[in-house]
């Protein structure tokens, strides 16, 4: 015998690659191409090298702080943790306890399947519509918890409020997860049931409409049952999960809400200006309620253009998976970036 | 039914309070009494609010190569983490997966019995000797696992190396996590008996040593094979833990070498100092190698003792618990600061 036997293996989750070229356009992991608030930038001027021997505050009150005033939600119905991908491990582990399968779509985030080995969760994956839309009726079968991204990457599709209601009012027994890591682009977000059902938990992150990326900063909505449950799994694994500069970085942000709109606005623009020219080059996709539009091409493969774009030093992101094969999720960038791709494949599809 | 009944219900750690009070004397979770190295404060100057928006480097290629460089390891035998309680937590999940009990002392840090909890490993814990050693002999046992702080906390008691090695040695088929938070005030650590027992992970963190605690940057040395699955582990559950300023300032101070040297070398003169002192008001404690030490009085009851501490904005860490409700563990400050913790102490035990 050795110890390995007692080993944890998983598969684990692989992040979109992180090139650093000059004069690259990255446009292969959702982040926000515009600087985050100018409020950030005065709050880390603001840090005390000489206060990182203390630990932080390990409630974490002055994101909270700023969550709540700004979302109008009490601070004992707020979650925080490192990055939504932190927090999203950490409800999973917390909540998803059962026999029973927990289910989310066949295609979404591709952490999903890896939390539940991570954890033993047994789940089933419910196929999308070839819309890419949800079916509400797959989430009313039996289940151990329910999860899913609203809008649902990597397709950017978005599901009515009204759907969520009907998924989540029809699970009382299990805790629904909507992971809204995009909502800020023009979904509409699930936080104004969060009062009304105690088995919901809404999912957000600065990392995207936010850009703090590099901050690592995510937070949830939930019932004082649920955060209260949250935060005993989590004071159960580690006290202290902010660090100094992620509360007092977080905290500018957030309160920076002018900015805010400013650039998501800026995004949403360009995103609907690359839908035009994307279509003009026959490409197609499901309408885009998010920060990438997830697009495949009427003749050409999506894996070949991914390379070509490559080879320009312009990452996309592409997964060789089943039903999604021949897409590329594009992050939307600054206009000036997003010409440079348009003009690069307009001379690509043309001269092939 | 409820969704509550799928909850994992769990009673979390509590970390040392952290109180903000004007001219405190916050001896209560053994930071370090100065700043960071020089070098932190450059590395936090430099901090570019605009790169945040980017997500960090997911390998965190910075801080292992510092690491890498100042302790001759190459980088795929070291794994970082939030804080050591997230690597320790990480090691735990990764690990320990047998029926059988993992095994710690009875006195000893007081997250391993919330961690086992927490992931439902069966735990025993194994008596101290009367001077709060460890028996080798008890970690021969039938076990799933082994974890032990060296120096121990709250204890502030260093085993040998020799005895470090029996237990490692003798416990070939389960993981032996060795703890040393404390280390860097006079211990020896296991690090050079990795490479011996691929079995053996040595955790360490920027926390105490390296006046760091705000910064959340734990790290761990071991096999290829056994950082390799804790590796595969983490990056199941986040695969960007470490945010860009704990990258940056990180690497900047595990790179100070000799300030290292000097303010652990000065945090050890204060503690040689203290314990004379402490020992002629009539406490008595084990011979520490720590950056506390673990103190009772012959005749005054050490909660006493802590109360009124605290009406003095003197803060130190009183446990309630089985063995130890007669003991303060007092972290060593400056020189100042802990000479007027004497003199209070002087007046107090002299006016009673």
């Amino acid at each position: 015998m050795s110890f390995e036997v007692n080993v944890r293996k998983v598969v684990p989750y692989v992040p979109g690659e992180q090139p650093n070229r000059p004069n690259m356009i990255k446009l292969n992991t959702n982040e926000c191409p515009y600087p985050p608030a100018p409020a950030v930038k005065e709050a880390l001027a603001k840090l005390e090298s000489a206060d990182m021997r203390l630990y932080p505050d390990p409630t974490a009150d002055l994101l909270l702080q700023a969550l709540s005033d700004v979302y109008h939600m009490p601070k004992n119905q707020i979650f925080v943790g490192v990055g939504s991908d932190d927090v999203l491990a950490m409800a999973f582990l917390t909540f998803f306890n059962s026999d029973k399968p927990i289910l989310f779509p066949d295609v979404t985030y591709s952490f999903y399947d890896v939390w539940a080995d991570l954890f033993r969760i047994p789940y089933k994956t419910c196929a999308l519509d070839e819309k890419f839309k949800l079916c509400v009726e797959d989430y009313k079968q039996p289940n151990g918890g329910i999860v899913f991204p609203n809008p649902n990457a990597p397709t950017g599709v978005l599901e009515s409020l009204k759907d969520v209601e009907e998924i989540v009012a029809a699970n009382p027994d299990v805790v629904v997860i909507v992971d809204e890591a995009y909502v800020d682009f023009g979904g509409t977000s699930a936080l104004s049931l969060v009062d009304k059902y105690e088995n919901l938990l809404v999912v957000q992150t600065f990392s995207k409409s936010r850009a703090l990326a590099g901050m690592r900063i995510g937070y949830a909505f939930g019932s004082t049952k649920l955060i209260g449950y949250l935060n005993d799994a989590k004071f159960s694994f580690n006290s202290y999960t902010m660090n100094r500069p992620s509360l007092m970085a977080g905290a500018a942000c957030v309160r920076s809400v002018d900015y805010f709109e400013e650039i998501t606005a800026k995004i949403i623009a360009t995103r609907e200006w690359t839908k035009a020219e994307l279509a003009k080059l026959g490409f197609t996709f499901p309408d885009s309620y998010t920060n990438f539009i997830f697009a495949t091409h009427k003749s050409v493969p999506a894996e070949e253009i991914y390379m070509a774009l490559r080879e320009q030093d312009i990452f996309v992101r592409y997964f060789k998976k089943p039903r999604i094969d021949n897409y590329l999720r594009i992050t939307i960038g600054t206009d000036e970036q997003m010409q440079v791709l348009i003009e690069f494949l307009k001379k690509y599809l043309n001269n092939r």
